[in-house]
């Protein structure tokens, strides 16, 4: 059996063990400069990232994982014994070293003592999951056991490490975010159709997610759904039993899932009928994601497409909405470095996928006097050689209305 | 607005601004008992617990969110100023201080500082997710920074405050996990219909999947399928692309969702036939798991639910199945404690909600000579006054053949 007998989809360019083999070839580049003798990987992404196991165990907090790169040589994975097979099924890795779990006295802590201290012998420096944006995907009492158990060895941050190779995305990991950001246009280009009187914005949510299923996607972990009077107040509300109402602007975001790979995009949508006033900003904010599109090529910075989106927004009605970004990484996770914001001077290379997420806060006109709404729009972008390559399907130029 | 404004259902009893103070009086007085003046939250499970909050944001790591329940009053959230619509939205908790987001430098952390100098003033120990099974859902490098940011306030375990609250489920959070246990029962009972001649492992689960959202779970973020000639060698991989087979026997298992609670079982399906060994492990594990529900009563531990279990199957055909427990407790995380184990002692009182996960290690005979298959049931109970509840529909008594 080799990692892609059962494939879900053959058609895609598979994840070989080559591919896995080089990208612990370039953190051990990485770890090399930054003298380090090994990464400690515990959250479900990296883990993937390095060893390739996939499976929806993630879920189940009881057995924690552990896989260590080294700084030469092959990783080894550290598992309770009943994950042996999904290591087996989905993973290159072939040093497994097992416990029977559940065992609160201890889950796995010596063996990685044992490990880590077999390992960092020559700068006697670890790195873990402990900085910006990361995840320690075990209890954190047993990784202060860790800590003083291989004492002197000195546990540093990895999180730099991982993510600059996670940065840059192969062809398999390319198709696979294209697979599902495609699967996701459909269905939302689908889903006016779908949407009657009587829904409500959960049920639309439903909708949308049983047609992304039915389409392909293998997750829908995120599916945020709002509504609102002529636009809506904030952008990442969960779907609730709210009645859509003539009038409404329906705003849905979904990171849907692929072999671990998201997508991160919205859609809106008028129901009956739209204000001029919300016509208006869905135009300007699709004239920024253009201004964006435009500015995404190898060599300027995350902050200049910031930058461009904003001018073409205006700065100020920018930085009311409180997002406090415009874009993101996108990959096996949802949301990565870098951020598109004013601050962050990552220069873009080929091959690194971004969402572009301009939005403005505007004013309309309610029974009760002006209120504010937000207007955020969403796509999802390979940096190529010469610019940029939409991986999702361009928004509509005017906000679609539901005939209902 | 109330909390309760847009309930996703209704007709289930609600979770009030009621329940929840009383939960945060509850945590107080075990504070009380253990010297501990705040509780510090940050994992979506606990979060929801104590403050209602509700949403898919949990799926962006960009934005960390806190929770602090002091000794006396009210609890208080830290969280990024785009997350304030959501607290408004579906929490009770009105002080809410919050910082723009993302920000690297300071991503709410000078903030909590603050909040727990200023609760931690009676005994000066704060408690943390950091104990068995617990998730501290933050970047650690900014934990520690508080931790060394409060010195000497000391930081402590809380998840033995916060788990001894969450074992006895309320009358409105049982009705939510019976709700999604009724829809994953009907959804599997429908499934062997469903199920076609070239369908794979991965398509049949995504037709229950798709069938879970339509009777109305919310999410279906754990479903594992494994297929294997009679019978199969581990329950918990995620499904993949290998064609179903006549003679093999597919087991599903879910963790589904609704309203952020969530069921836990699996079932059962023949391909076309089943072996006579694979009938008879069928009808030894249904078997344990009535000795198993006749052993669910107030009083008794939770090893003697295992006990009774295992000494229906053979205890050595137990062990050799690797997994190590033979359920485990259920409600806002798939797992909780406690397990059903050899050595856990908890006990028994109405109102725990437990699942019964029997399983052996049995032999078949293949063309290769004989081989081993696993045999794991389960079904989620509720532990009543007088005994047990089933919350899921008993598995047929004999595995259901797809006739396709």
């Amino acid at each position: 059996m080799t990692l892609t007998d059962y494939a879900l989809d053959p058609s895609l360019p598979p994840i070989t063990r080559e591919e896995y083999v080089s990208r612990v070839h370039r953190a051990q580049d990485e770890m090399e400069k930054r003298q380090i003798d090994a990464l400690f990987i515990t959250s479900e992404d990296n883990f993937h990232y390095f060893t390739g196991f996939r499976s929806p165990v993630w879920v189940n907090l009881t057995r924690p994982r552990y896989c260590i790169v080294p700084s030469a040589g092959d990783p080894i994975i550290i598992s309770a014994s009943s994950n042996v097979i999904i290591v087996e099924r989905t993973s290159w890795v072939r040093d497994v070293r097992t416990w029977a779990a559940p065992n609160p006295e201890d889950d796995g802590i010596t063996l990685v003592i044992d490990a880590l201290r077999q390992f960092a012998c020559r700068w006697g420096r670890v790195a873990a999951e402990l900085g910006t944006e990361s995840r320690l995907t075990m209890p954190v009492g047993d990784f202060l056991r860790i800590q003083r158990g291989i004492a002197p060895i000195e546990i540093v941050d990895g999180m730099g490490v991982m993510m600059s190779l996670r940065f840059l995305k192969s062809v398999g990991e390319i198709a696979r975010i294209r697979k599902v950001a495609q699967i996701a246009s459909s269905a939302f280009e689908a889903l006016p159709l779908a949407i009657e009187k009587g829904d409500t914005v959960f049920s639309a949510c439903q909708k949308l997610k049983m047609d992304l299923l039915r389409r392909g996607a293998d997750g829908t972990p995120y599916v945020i759904g709002v509504a609102g009077r002529d636009g809506y107040r904030c952008i990442n509300l969960g779907p609730d039993g709210q009645a859509l109402e003539e009038g409404d602007v329906l705003v849905i975001d979904t990171g849907s899932t692929f072999e671990n790979y998201y997508c991160d995009f919205d859609r809106e949508f008028a129901m009956g009928s739209v204000a001029p006033a919300t016509r208006e900003a869905y135009r300007r904010v699709w004239n920024s994601t253009e201004a964006g599109l435009a500015a995404v090529r190898p060599g300027n910075r995350a902050c200049d497409v910031w930058r461009a989106m904003a001018e073409e927004l205006g700065i100020s009605d920018v930085q009311a909405t409180g997002v406090g970004r415009m874009g993101h990484g996108l990959g096996l996770r949802m949301c990565e470095p870098p951020s598109v914001g004013l601050k962050d001077e990552t220069v873009l290379v080929p091959g690194m996928v971004i969402t572009l997420e301009p939005g403005i806060s505007y004013k309309i006109e309610s029974p009760n006097g002006p209120e504010r709404r937000v207007e955020i729009h969403e796509e999802n972008v390979l940096v190529t050689e010469t610019g940029a390559e939409l991986l999702t399907r361009r928004a509509p130029r005017e906000i679609p209305i539901v005939a209902w």
